[in-house]
């Protein structure tokens, strides 16, 4: 019989795929040095280390007084002079025995003080002698309560000690993290360079968008959409995108388009034609050219995947081209991508990488799923203003719409069915897309 | 007494902020049309529509056999011949009465069949007269179950039905919507021009990094930090952003600055000086210009915010120039941004944009927080291996470790105190830094 059926392939767990692709992901050791303004999204090369405390001088939390604790307590409820006003950017006289200091947030703290009174728990008050009144050119003050030692005052290197680590190599640049290296004065980061993607859609019945109307669509024709939201998905990780324009389906093309690319990629992303029986190029000249593995997944969308790489010593260049073959449907597309090939790309790009699968977070659902699958799935939900969990209602992998209506993912493992009520294991998307 | 204390000033719930805020961002209506491959975190201007059913007929969702459900029936147990072979991308011949059709994945269903039957479910055999067997030019195959009409059938626009909104107006694109877009052939997005937003950061206080070295910083003086976050976070909103150059510390300097980017641009977003009290040009200017108003929000951190508007015909031009005045504060500022601005500038950018806060999950502390403040606090918290939630020690507002540090906010009610073990609502950062 000619049509024989496929080959049994052994699944593997998604844990044992991300074990194995990881295992794969030699960081790429090229540094490069940018504008701490430019660096977001980039991965830290060398740890961040303060060259100075901040606050760098003892200062207020609160608008009111700044006092020597001691001074109060002699008072005992009589009122103090006012003896200097220190507003932020300025610096104080030292504190003279037995006065004390209008102070505002964020001002340095004066000499010879040792705590904050809040204005509001001072009252304006005049000198028990009148001819006092000249020592309080801001006036006297009279205190309810005595104060604590320490009480409102920032200390200096209090948030940051100067000679600290406050960002590790290895970190993913957020908006904050810039902050935080401009508030210790850094004005330039050593960064990882980007990774070099070759982005590949293969499929004979693949036609772009733009190319003929829908009305004009061949028979058996379907419009390309990996590419389109794979090239945003890796801008998003700090890639450099290179989008090949379609390879002629034949042995020879596909040979000439892989191995250009690998000449200046570090990695080859492939949709489609990893499927065990398809009629695909790509992998016998991956293979003649280095080595590729299938493997068969056990999760649902997304079964197929495979890892391979080109050695350019046939391009007469060093070192080797990593190959990463996604799936063809789009929604095995998307959801490979993002907890295989996004890990791994992360790992190459010298991003500190958790061997683990994302967090998930424990929430309820608003949903019943009664005919779970055998393999582990991932099914497309959305928070609800309730906080808990909806399904959409087609979870079909083939077209987007379940994704792009999505905002998360639920985990669910091998035969578990869902009642509404249950507690199930979300993936939030968001964090998965940064 | 010199030294009086500020006036009290009403505060204001972040409920009312945000219903204020929102009030105020009338969508500007600028349209653009750009390619779908450039189109990511742009704001959809007019309602997707699909062109076309996807998918576009009926087709396989297994590797398998199409069948007449009649015809194995009819059968009774005994070999079908398997009388023709159908790849994804090709269209088979109608099926013959009692011979099914060896079909793969994304296959064209052929006229006549009505179901599919897994390979899995098929076993190859021999017909039951040897001259039969010419016609079964793929093989002869037993099925062991009858196969129910519909099965593993995909209908043509199960998916997506020509004429249906599949991306509503008012959504911001992501990677998803874009693969969706090009999946119904849609090569062009009309979308609504960015924002343009002008930076300004003020205080004397402030040095820029790299201007002098930390051994180097003057007195009192801090680096400037909001600044390096505040701009990725507008461009992430989809934002030109103009960084305009410190402005010297006078009225006039002030006020030709503020004229000249109220221009050219949708929005001034200034961060310091919008406390009461503070020494501050820019308040003066604007209400001069145009009007502001400085709102106490009850949050911690995050109290001062105003929103005002500069007047074009100060510059012969037209309209109006939106100002937004966040605090100086890094985390404060950081918090109001995601909080009050965020939405401001996505309902200003023609985004659809909920009137309430961002959803909150329900998830566990796993840290005490003894001393609630009497306003709404957000604290800096982030998930641990096991989907709970840790506290940052330090919550100080001054700087950015914090918010570096954490992947999460919780909102926390005022005078709320939490214990280790509580459900707290946890916001994702990432979700609102998008």
């Amino acid at each position: 019989m000619s049509a024989s059926p496929l080959r049994p392939t052994a699944l593997m767990t998604l844990e044992e795929a991300l074990a194995q692709i990881l295992s794969r992901a030699t960081p790429i050791a090229d540094i490069e040095t940018v504008a701490t303004e430019s660096a977001v999204g980039r991965v830290l090369a060398h740890d961040l280390v303060a060259a100075l405390d901040v606050p760098g001088f003892d200062n207020s939390q609160m608008d009111g007084y700044a006092v020597r604790c001691a001074d109060v307590a002699a008072a005992a409820g009589q009122p103090l002079p006012v003896a200097q006003r220190i507003a932020a950017g300025q610096f104080g006289a030292s504190l003279a025995p037995g006065t004390v200091a209008r102070i505002f947030t964020g001002a340095p703290i004066p000499a010879g003080a040792d705590a904050v009174v809040m204005q509001e728990d001072a009252t304006a008050a005049e000198p028990a002698r009148a001819e006092d009144a000249a020592s309080g050119p801001y006036g006297w003050v009279r205190f309810a309560d005595l104060p604590r030692p320490g009480q409102w005052v920032r200390r200096r290197g209090e948030d940051v000690a100067a000679g600290k680590v406050i960002v590790p190599a290895g970190t993913r640049l957020s908006p904050a993290h810039l902050g935080l290296a401009a508030s210790v004065g850094v004005a330039q980061l050593a960064v990882v360079r980007r990774l070099r993607v070759a982005l590949v859609t293969t499929g004979n019945e693949l036609i772009q968008p733009g190319q003929c109307p829908p009305e004009e669509l061949p028979p058996g024709a379907i419009y390309n959409s990996n590419r389109y939201f794979l090239e945003p998905l890796l801008r998003r990780l700090g890639c450099e995108v290179s989008v090949l324009p379609p390879v002629p389906d034949t042995r020879p093309a596909t040979q000439a388009a892989l191995l250009g690319a690998a000449a200046s990629h570090d990695v080859i992303i492939t949709t489609g034609g990893v499927s065990v029986g398809e009629a695909d190029h790509v992998k016998p000249v991956v293979q003649a050219l280095g080595a590729l593995d299938s493997w068969q997944v056990a999760i649902k969308p997304g079964k197929p995947f495979a890892h391979g790489w080109i050695d350019r010593r046939n391009v007469a260049a060093e070192g080797r081209c990593h190959v990463l073959g996604l799936p063809g449907n789009p929604v095995s597309s998307f959801v490979t991508f993002i907890l295989l090939a996004r890990p791994f790309l992360l790992r190459l790009g010298g991003a500190a990488v958790a061997p683990t699968l994302p967090q998930t977070l424990p929430l309820t659902a608003q949903f019943e799923w009664p005919r779970p699958d055998k393999r582990r799935e991932f099914l497309r939900v959305r928070l609800n203003a309730g906080g808990e969990l909806e399904l959409y209602p087609n979870q079909n992998s083939s077209v987007l719409t379940s994704v792009a209506w999505a905002d998360g993912l639920v985990d669910n493992p091998p035969g578990r069915a869902i009642a509404r009520g249950d507690t199930v294991r979300y993936l939030p998307l968001s964090a998965l897309l940064e």
